[in-house]
């Protein structure tokens, strides 16, 4: 007979058992979405950058005027925590993932925001694609939904997902892996979950702030390398047309880091993955390995 | 010693208190506002074209790719139910919520949608304003956050609502009571939780469908009412112009039914309530007695 322990939760300062891991039907999370969140990836049990995934979440709750309930320095010790707990604090990847919640709505509507905010994290085991993944690259189709760039949501990871989820889901059903979103105004954006990167004649460029993405945490980390290897990187506002025109396309989230793309649309890119790709990929690889020392 | 009996939820098939109404925090609702829902409200026991809203609510669940968990049938009786167990079946108003949720998440990134969907109504009390409240109408600020209408989500009520709930509270922070939002295409859409008319030199006008907004159920009964007592409605694809040259404005929804406004942005209404905000009113009044007959 093998015991498996069951995955435990952090929820609201305690840390639980899964299945005791409930949220009242009445949180604002539940009713409207009003959430925002992060995800971390942990490499042999160190979170890369979690400080700045914690000063993005706690701009995120500004932005959607949420109170961030706990300090960092708390949400890091809940991490560490929970990491334990779970058997994910030496070796193997995980996927952590932090949420702050409206917590109980009250008022006729529910509109109004009065009480404290919830806190869950959750770590899982993160399997990581292989070689032969990023070696093959995937494929991008272009969504008809655009992002709001109007909207202050458009640069916050908040709990209002479904735009991207639909997006994801035509995507999938083309046959395609992802789809690549431009905003109202018919700027590059960004993919469902991940920033987009494009060269040209060896020039690298990515959409500039104020193009309706979020602005990642590993899209920042990709700029400050080629900063330190003197590459220059162009923020653009451009359409579909550069993008199209693109010699190597990647796309970088916290979870696969840099994902070569083979094919946006129907055009096949001419090099997948480019040199420019292949180059920023190592050094990402460097930078993981020099702040996330193995315990 | 007064016993105040718990409120109940219908949660997944029974009827449960309030404080055993839970969600798994890995349900798509929590993780990205992934549900959608209806507010219906009772007059007396009746709830008014429930069936409509099962419609609607069947509509946006096939708008958002989630399954409708139970019938028409089964949901008109567990609202039946609920409206009994809260002892709101006989008298006094009650305000309904009901919400299909997208359920448990699974796969690496959870984005998948695999499982069963959840649902759960809740049956409270409603206050509606009072007669002062209609005399005196509310104040409208103008929103600077658009509605995406490339977005399915622009005509669904989903959990998707943070955009609308920010538009409020900014409205809110200048002092008006609501806001009224444009399109990113620039033309009028609707409140943030209400749909608008305006009329100028007697002609009616309502945004047309394609204008971003979610078509109400009251909307859709005063487009109705107009026909029966053969009143012009014009549906209007229109910028903020038209709206700061009406006569008078009203809004709708399923809870305060139709509300006058008396200022947008800057501009005084120079009829509030109006003749023809008026004469609906009473139509409007006419309709719910005829069709909600007290038990």
């Amino acid at each position: 007979m093998v015991l498996v322990s069951e995955e435990k939760v952090f929820l609201n300062g305690d840390i639980v058992p899964l299945s005791r891991a409930l949220v009242p039907i009445d949180d604002r999370a539940v009713l409207f979405g009003d959430s925002v969140f992060e995800t971390v990836r942990a490499y042999g049990g160190c979170p890369f950058r979690l400080w700045r995934h914690i000063e993005r979440l706690a701009e995120s709750c500004r932005l959607t005027q949420l109170a961030l309930p706990l300090s960092a320095k708390e949400i890091t010790a809940a991490v560490a925590a929970l990491l334990a707990d779970n058997r994910l604090d030496r070796e193997g990847d995980a996927r952590i993932r932090i949420t702050v919640t409206g917590g109980p709505s009250s008022g006729p509507g529910g509109l109004e925001r009065p009480g404290p905010t919830g806190m869950f994290i959750t770590a899982r085991p993160y399997q990581p694609p292989g070689e032969v993944d990023y070696g093959r690259g995937i494929t991008l189709a272009v969504s008809g939904l655009k992002r709001n760039s109007s909207s202050p949501l458009s640069s916050v990871k908040s709990g209002n997902y479904l735009d991207s989820m639909l997006a994801r889901q035509d995507a999938l059903d083309r046959g395609s892996d992802d789809a690549v979103m431009l905003t109202t105004a018919g700027n590059l954006s960004e993919a469902t979950s991940s920033n987009i990167f494009l060269a040209k004649d060896g020039e690298l460029m990515t959409p500039n702030v104020g193009c309706g993405f979020l602005p990642g945490v590993t899209r920042e980390a990709v700029i400050e390398l080629c900063g330190r290897i003197s590459m220059p990187c162009k923020a653009i506002m451009e359409g579909l047309d550069t993008l199209m025109a693109a010699h190597e396309v990647f796309l970088t989230n916290s979870m696969f880091e840099l994902m070569p793309v083979c094919r946006v649309g129907t055009r096949v890119l001419p090099s997948c993955p480019g040199p420019i790709t292949k180059r920023l990929t190592a050094a990402y690889r460097d930078l993981i390995a020099s702040e996330t020392p193995t315990i």
